[in-house]
C-alpha cells in the first residue's frame, strides 16, 4: 500500500512552488523508508523548476535532492541500514549498475543513465517517476542510501549529499592534500564547502572572488589566501601558482586567464553547469602540459567515504534553516545571491500544509 | 675561435629558403661540437619561415631542430659525451635551469623561457641568436645533448627528437599501456609516431582520419582499427571508448565530438598548435569526468628515457630522406600532405652549396 506524504513542489515550469501531496511506493525487498529531517536546496532545484533544463518531466515535481533522515522502515532483504539509522540520499536514487561506469562504482556517469532522486522515471514503479525530498518521507533502494555518522549536524549535512561530494570527489582524484596550491572560483553553496574539504585534506587554500566583498567570509571558512579577479591583476600576479583549480561558478569564465593559473601539470576542474560554449585557446594547456577536467558529483560509495572524511574532520555546510513555507522566498534569495552559504528545509514542516 | 658551416637559411619571412654560411661559436667547458648527419624536417620549422609565429627572430634564420649528429669536439669539463658518440639535439638547446619546471626535468615548461635550438637568443653568446639543424655542425651545452642508441637507423631517429617525444611524453603521463584504449587524430609526421609509440606501450590502438584514404596506412604501422570521421558516424559508434585521445592536428576540431569518444575518466590530450580558439561546451567534460589537456614536447631527462625505449621497442619514423638542395620542394609537398612521414635531410649535402 503506497503512502501519501505531504511535499512541496511545482505545478507548471516558471511559478512559485506550492504544497502537493505524493504518493510513496510500498517499501520493496530492498528499499528502505526514511522520514526527511532536513534537504537541502541546491541550485540544480531550481534549474528544474524555472524550466532551463526544459519542461517538468512531471507534474507535479517535487525537487529537493540534499536529503538526511532517519529510517523508519526496511525491507525484507535489506542488509546496510536498519530501522533507527542516519541516512542520506543524494542525487541519485538508482543506476544501471551493469555499465562499467557503475561497475566502477562512478554511478553517477552510469551509462544506461542513473535515475535522479526526482524527475527520473522509476524503475522501481512502472509509470511513475520519483520524486525528491522536498517532502515528509521517501522510500529508495538501500544501495542509494548512505550513512551519515551521528556525530555530523544532521542539518548541516543534508548540503554534503550534493554540493559536498561534487567538490570532495575531484579534489580527492585530483590529490589535493597536503604541499598542493588550490584555488576556488566562486563562494557560493559549492565553493564555501570546497573551501573546507580542500583545507581539511590539507592543502593551502586560495579563493578567487570577483570582488573583496567576500574576502573575509573567506578567511572564517580557513582559506589561506583571497584574490579579487575583477581588477585582473590576480592573473598577473598568481600566474603559474595552482596544481588545482576549482571552478564553483556556472557561468562562463574566460578560460585562459583562469589556466594561466595552473602551475606544472595543473588541473582546472569544472563542477557548476554552463549552458554557453567558451571559447577555448590551446596554448594556456600546451604551457605547463595543464589540463581542463569536469567532474559531476559522485559514486555512492564515494559519497560514503566523503561523509566518513566530514566527520573525521567535522565540515559541513554553513546553513539557514528554513521551514517549506519559505522554499519560494529561498529561491528568491538565492538568485540574489543573498544566502549564506546553503538553505536547508526542516523537513518537520512538509505536514500540515495545505495545498 | 667560431668556426663557419654550411646552411639552409631564411633570409625574409614568406621566401623560399637558400644557401647560406653561419659561425658556430667555439666549445665551452660545457659544450659539445657536432657533425650533423641528420635532420628532421617539422612543420614547425614552416611556421617559423613562413612568419606564422611573426617575423623572423634574426636574418637568416636557419631551421631545424630534429638533429642527430656525431661529437667531434667536448668541451674541458664535459662528461655526458664523448668524440664520436651518436648524439641528438632537439627543440631546446637551453633552459634557465633554476625555475621549479626546469628542477623538475621539464625544461621545455621553463618559466624563464627556454632557449630554442633556433632562432633563441643564445645565452652563450651575447648578441647572436641560436641556430638549427640545416647545417654541417652545431655546438650546444652537453646537457641539451641526448645519446642516441646506436642500434636506431640515426637518419629515421631524427625525427623523434621532436615528433617522438611530443607524443610519447604525454601517452606516457597519462598511462597508455596494456588494457588502455588509445585514439590517435590524424596521421601526419606526430600520428604516425603516436601509433607506433602506443603501440609500443602495449595500448589498442585506433586512427581517426576524416577520409579512409589513410585505412591501409594505419594498419601498416601497426594500428588496430580506423574510423574515418567524416562521416559522423565513428562519432556516434565509438561513443565512450578512449581512455586516452592522442590529437595531433594542428587545425581547430569539433571538442565535442572528440570528447564525448572518452570513456571514464578519459583524457584528450593535444599537442597540436591551433592559433584560433575552438568553442567548449562544459557539458561533455562533466560526463565521464573527462579531461581536455596539452602537452609541449617533452624535457632532456624523458627525451633520452623516449629514446631509450624507441631502440628497445625498435620505433623510428617512416622517412623520405633529401638532399639540402630539396627543401624548398619538401616543405611544398609538406603543405600538400604529400609525405609519408617525415622528411630527413642529409646532413652531408650542405657542404659546398653556393649562396
Amino acid at each position: 500500500m503506497p503512502t501519501t506524504v505531504s511535499a512541496f513542489g511545482a505545478h507548471e515550469a516558471g511559478r512559485p512552488l506550492a504544497p502537493v501531496t505524493i504518493e510513496r511506493r510500498d517499501v520493496g525487498p530492498n528499499d528502505v523508508r526514511l522520514d526527511i529531517l532536513y534537504c537541502g536546496i541546491c541550485h540544480s532545484d531550481m534549474n528544474f523548476v524555472d524550466g532551463s533544463f526544459g519542461p517538468l518531466p512531471v507534474s507535479p515535481l517535487v525537487p529537493g535532492h540534499e536529503i538526511v533522515g532517519r529510517v523508519t522502515e526496511t525491507g525484507s532483504a535489506v542488509t546496510r541500514h536498519q530501522v533507527g539509522d542516519l541516512v542520506g540520499i543524494g542525487c541519485m536514487a538508482n543506476s544501471c549498475r551493469q555499465c562499467e561506469n557503475c561497475r566502477a562504482g562512478q554511478e553517477q556517469y552510469c551509462l544506461g543513465g542513473h535515475t535522479l532522486v526526482f524527475g527520473s522515471p522509476d524503475p522501481a514503479e512502472p509509470g511513475a517517476h520519483t520524486q525528491g525530498g522536498y517532502s515528509e518521507a521517501i522510500v529508495a533502494p538501500e544501495d542509494f542510501v548512505v550513512r551519515v555518522p551521528e556525530t555530523l549536524d544532521p542539518a548541516a549535512a543534508a548540503p554534503l549529499l550534493c554540493a559536498g561530494i561534487t567538490v570532495y570527489a575531484p579534489l580527492k582524484r585530483f590529490a589535493a592534500g597536503p604541499g598542493t596550491k588550490v584555488a576556488v572560483v566562486g563562494l557560493g553553496g559549492l565553493g564555501h564547502l570546497g573551501v573546507k574539504m580542500a583545507k581539511a585534506m590539507g592543502a593551502e587554500v586560495t579563493v578567487l572572488s570577483r570582488s573583496d566583498s567576500k574576502r573575509e567570509a573567506a578567511a572564517a571558512l580557513g582559506a589561506d589566501h583571497y584574490a579579487a579577479t575583477g581588477d585582473r591583476t590576480a592573473f598577473t600576479e598568481l600566474v603559474n601558482t595552482f596544481d588545482l583549480i576549482l571552478n564553483t561558478v556556472s557561468a562562463p569564465i574566460n578560460l585562459a586567464d583562469y589556466l594561466g593559473l595552473l602551475r606544472l601539470h595543473g588541473t582546472m576542474i569544472s563542477v557548476g553547469v554552463t549552458t554557453q560554449p567558451m571559447p577555448l585557446d590551446v596554448f594556456p594547456l600546451l604551457q605547463n602540459g595543464r589540463s581542463y577536467a569536469g567532474s559531476l558529483f559522485g559514486g555512492i560509495a564515494e559519497t560514503q567515504e566523503m561523509l566518513d572524511f566530514a566527520a573525521e574532520h567535522q565540515v559541513t555546510a554553513d546553513i539557514e534553516l528554513i521551514g517549506a513555507q519559505d522554499i519560494n522566498t529561498a529561491y528568491e534569495r538565492i538568485n540574489a545571491s543573498d544566502v549564506r552559504y546553503r538553505f536547508v528545509i526542516d523537513g518537520s514542516t512538509f505536514k500540515g500544509l495545505t495545498a
